[in-house]
């Protein structure tokens, strides 16, 4: 386990993030120990209420690595002091707090005294009325992560990698037809990938994981006979990525690569489109689903969910995807038995 | 269970097929009570002997419903009586006797004596050695079935459904590129693999099958935004095999809908190109793999793999498969708690 503490944002305040956040330390304390909320105090001592309550708020003025113990919730405010807002509803005020934890979260992990940021889920629209130019986490962590390197945005490449206790997957494209996603399989965007995935391993001690490439067409296009992409883009940069040192392998036949990886033949797999890493990683259930993102100089995870405004404070919202979030933020930045 | 019995074909009597059979009969007799295997005397006889003995091979001069005994394989003489061939060898002898098998067995269950043809593995060569004119059973079948029926062999359309014990997927196309597979995904097309979908089950007396129908673009292409196949294509065919009275539904989020079909809410899926449908099916196992065709006016099942004959004879291949498929052809031919 890393010395530093985790950081785990508390996301929109008007959504379901904050009160998962306080489902997990209720219910969870020995995977949230040691770990530091960002936030607002009175929107945090809201929603351990809507958890149940029983929880002690202890207010940090700066991050610093102390057990915790069971029953209490260490936490930092980010921002001015707000009055929470109502439940479901977008507001510039709950964006601009919610930016402001993923902020500060941000900075602590970029400077080295956090060990991992995980955020709770933000919504797009909070963002944009606070005046801020971020889709979502991604964007922003892009900037802020591009900011702390001196370099233009552009230069700061990120994939998304999605994980599951038995499966992870990293993927060349996302939110595009599948059409575009055919285009998007280059020489270029495979190997980009590649190194991408195998950098993140490596910064974090592990550099020999084992990467599978998957094919693009069925069987890997059975040597040019169902498609070429594996013959003219995927295959040579697997090669390239080889010749790098990197442990690449593939293309692999997409039908099997993923059942391969979770019998353990295989660390990672990188898909070439949304769906076809996707639906392995979300098969077994969505509360499995943990997204990580990529290419930054820093651990970031989500759970694989929105803000879900429909349910926000009514404690119905189920926390184990976030769960999983922080569980996968601990086996990335420690020792872990028997995973890379 | 049907009255019938079912019929197993040996497959290539060269290939893994026959001591499989011999396997789930010593290892699996209830599954088996009552079944036929067609194929040849001798070659059995060695089967069992790989299988490590201790099965009675006992001759049927035609398709009787017979009870069966533990320890007793009922089989039936298909074409002239073979010297065994060598093992993994590619023979116009084996072909000739494997297609006797398929065609013995797919006319009884075309004329209704038999509840369903379960095929162990054949090789294209040997099939074309011995001068048949088919790449494989599928088209085998779908010849014999459209001569029964008096129809052209194009009139006879033929879907590969791959079922594992928690899943079944139909798919629209199989082996071609993802580029020509986009191609394939028509108005025509899928509503054509939704109605045989919806035939076979409506066969096997439920009519009320849940088809889930997948979307082909991520997000199921998120209202146009990442493509247009699913308002173009998909949502039209799905309207109209809706008002013809099927139980479809969809374009569902093709990333979720094989999870969501696996926790009961569909009981198949249609998928819009190969691995699609097959990446979830195989995840938790290729063992689990049983192919089933559609469109045939009979039920025939095989499990998801070839003759092997590289380890032919050596008694270690795995009868998993073979199992599963005799398994799931009882299922669809009998009523089965819980599933349709």
């Amino acid at each position: 386990m890393s010395a530093q503490p985790l950081v785990i944002s508390m996301g929109d305040p008007a959504g379901i993030g904050p009160e998962l956040v306080a489902r997990v330390y209720r219910e969870h304390p020995q995977v949230v120990a040691g770990a530091v909320v960002v936030g607002d105090e009175a929107c945090l001592r809201r929603a351990i209420d809507v958890a149940g309550g029983g929880l002690h708020l202890r207010r940090l003025d700066r991050l610093e690595p102390l057990p915790g113990a069971p029953g209490e919730m260490l936490f930092v405010q980010a921002g001015e002091p707000l009055q929470p807002p109502s439940w479901g509803r977008v507001s510039a005020a709950a964006g601009q707090a919610a930016a402001a934890a993923i902020a500060w979260g941000a900075r602590e992990v970029l400077t080295g005294r956090a060990a991992a940021l995980v955020t709770a889920p933000i919504h797009k629209e909070a963002l944009a009325a606070a005046g801020l130019p971020y889709p979502g986490h991604t964007e922003m962590l892009q900037a802020l992560a591009a900011e702390h390197l001196g370099l233009p945005v552009d230069d700061v490449p990120v994939r998304m990698m999605l994980a599951s206790p038995e499966l992870r997957t990293v993927l060349v494209s996302i939110h595009v037809s599948l059409r575009r996603a055919l285009e998007a399989v280059t020489h270029e965007n495979v190997l980009s990938t590649v190194r991408i995935t195998a950098a993140h391993f490596a910064r974090l001690g592990r550099p020999g994981v084992r990467i599978a490439v998957a094919g693009l067409n069925p069987h890997a296009g059975e040597g040019g006979l169902f498609g070429r992409e594996e013959i003219e883009h995927i295959a040579p940069a697997v090669a390239e990525a080889r010749a790098e040192g990197l442990q690449v392998s593939g293309p692999h036949a997409p039908d099997t690569v993923f059942m391969r990886a979770r019998q353990g033949e295989f660390d990672v797999v990188v898909a070439m489109y949304h769906d076809q890493g996707l639906i392995p990683v979300k098969y077994l259930g969505l509360e499995q689903g943990v997204n990580v993102t990529l290419g930054l100089p820093l651990v970031r995870t989500s759970p694989d969910h929105g803000t879900a405004f429909d349910i926000a404070g009514t404690g119905r919202a189920d926390p184990a995807s976030l769960l999983a979030a922080i569980e996968e933020a601990r086996r990335l930045t420690g020792p872990a038995p028997g995973r890379p």
